[in-house]
């Protein structure tokens, strides 16, 4: 149901952006006076990028100069409302005040195994055709919405750099976490891997920092 | 429906939390060198603070010394999903992934005035039915509640500065804002007013200043 | 040199801002619905708010809502450079921009007790009156100050919610922090005591939980 | 004096990261039901774009996505403890605490101006002498630099996004700012044309709409 798309992210000088992270570190320890960003960010060998990476979950302010854009479709609002609660991102979300909503929404699985499904069903239907009969007859989407139940998908950009990011992860991939967020935030972090290959280490190293 | 209450706000060395944003501003201009900061707590005029005040909405940063705790009872999960976008503030919201949710919700007036107010209810009511009934055969709630309206009630504890609730009034109170939000921001200045009696002429000022 | 008064906190109902933090955890485990507000504010025994304080580093958002100002006076520049870096918090410095700064300075032990103390002052001391002869000629206090060294004073109206006070803790009251600031936040803890008994074993506990 | 260089950026599906804010306002508008994204990113009319971004500024939270990183070099410590004053942004500063600061600094033009040039280099001259001198005999880097003056350069790793960009162009760019930080901004703002040509625009129009 849910689809996650990176598209966008910092891109450094070399395209890779892991490479900010190494600027930054040796910003800050005053190596800059002797080699220029250049160097970090074209020359410096990979080993050494890959080990500045895994050390800097100590030290995490370096990592938010990496920044990723993911498009995040087809969540639940009960997922959403949980998603915007991290304040330090940034959030597009589709409107239900000036659009009408499409009839689209998530069955979680217990519900069905518990053989709920249809009785599930019929409720959204009945829900989506009073919403739309109220639509239609002057009632403003904003208020008519009210009808409509938490498992409507809704679509969101969301902007959030590394640091907030394994934040995140440590958070919503934890067996506390309810099934669709952690498997929103799964998706996000499949994304991540083709800009930043060892972001799973990266999150197993920030949770043991943190917990 | 919603229900509004300041439990708590900074107490500033006379009981004058005004005060707060004076000492800042005397500060920022070295007066600290000259006067105390008992003067400006408890001495300085009570003309000169409701000047500063007023003045202060010119450069904000100073209002961020006085900080309020509203709790907020009985409003839509549409409009807590509104409220929580603003990232500068404290929230603690009541969970939906534990506990049992009691049969409240909102029911916007144009829904009654378009006489849906009855059907709205049906659909309401066999939504809590279906949900009690999940809950009770053994699915979580957290999975049960994707049968509830946005309409159900929920409650909040928010903590917020005054730079950032004047900010939050100028948005919120427009005329562009959706009236349970508007509803709800009203009382939370009315609440105010007890605190800083100025707050209406505030935000009419800093309102002025950012449009 | 360094002095820290607490000036204002959040005052909840009955004086003790601990009990915000327990009406925020009953709030989100929905128990409002079963207790008023005023329960958790005044009636609560204190062995359960204690309590619930000391379990909330493990879920420390509702932390956030006891929020504190203090005014800081006497750290050097090199100090307040460091403190406003903790980007979750308010601040108001005085401004070396338009007034004239008096002659106050910090001197670190470490010159002292390597014998540089009298050149130490007679540098200081020739850089201020550079500073006062070229602002008496007309030089603009704000560039007349490139001249003054890192070791001038200022003073700082700070206000900062307790999970982040406790996150500053962690990290400034470390072996691994400059002394200066060691000794500021360190003053600042002592003045929180007053209002949270318990504040040592809370960073103790958040500490932990963190690293 | 200064230097500054963006060294990396958001970059959207066709290298124009000013289609995010398209892309984002059309979720908003909940066009993503009829048009898919990458029509936003790719196919888009140019004047399209250019105009949504300019009627951006008036619901400025879209712009948040695009963010850019910014290498600066060479700027005074007394305009670095300004610039982080800005919270909403990430910064990586050369940290004076273990390495040893190389003798760089900034001489404003007023005190050239005024004839006092050369008293300024010596003192400076002076402090950078005894710096050195006490490090060498073991005073630690961090206490030793209590000599140095303000004037010492410092380089900066900053990450911010456009929104927060224009913020700080609105306050840093006017008359009233100093004039170190007002070229420091002017030199980020003419690094930025690059990616978006607009940008001077999209300035003006953001400080109209907030004062």
């Amino acid at each position: 149901m849910v689809r996650v798309k990176l598209i966008s992210w910092s891109n450094g000088g070399v395209e890779d952006p892991r490479r900010l992270v190494v600027l930054a570190v040796k910003i800050s320890a005053g190596s800059l006076r002797r080699r220029s960003a250049s160097y970090y960010l074209n020359e410096y060998s990979e080993e050494g990028v890959s080990k500045w990476l895994k050390d800097a979950v100590k030290f995490p302010s370096v990592l938010e100069h990496i920044v990723f854009t993911f498009l995040i479709e087809g969540i639940s609002r009960v997922t959403s409302h949980q998603l915007v609660r991290h304040r330090i991102a940034s959030y597009t979300q589709e409107s239900q005040r000036y659009s009408v909503i499409s009839k689209k929404y998530v069955v979680p699985k217990s519900i069905m195994l518990k053989g709920y499904e249809d009785r599930f069903h019929n409720i959204v239907e009945e829900s989506f055709k009073l919403y739309v009969e109220m639509v239609e007859s002057g009632v403003p989407p904003e208020d008519a919405r009210y009808v409509l139940p938490q498992a409507v998908t809704t679509n969101i950009l969301m902007t959030v750099n590394l640091r907030e990011l394994l934040h995140i992860a440590c958070l919503r991939l934890s067996s506390k976490a309810q099934w669709e967020i952690r498997e929103l935030v799964n998706l996000m972090i499949d994304e991540v891997v083709r800009v930043i290959p060892e972001i799973r280490d990266l999150i197993e190293l920030f949770c043991r920092e943190v917990s």
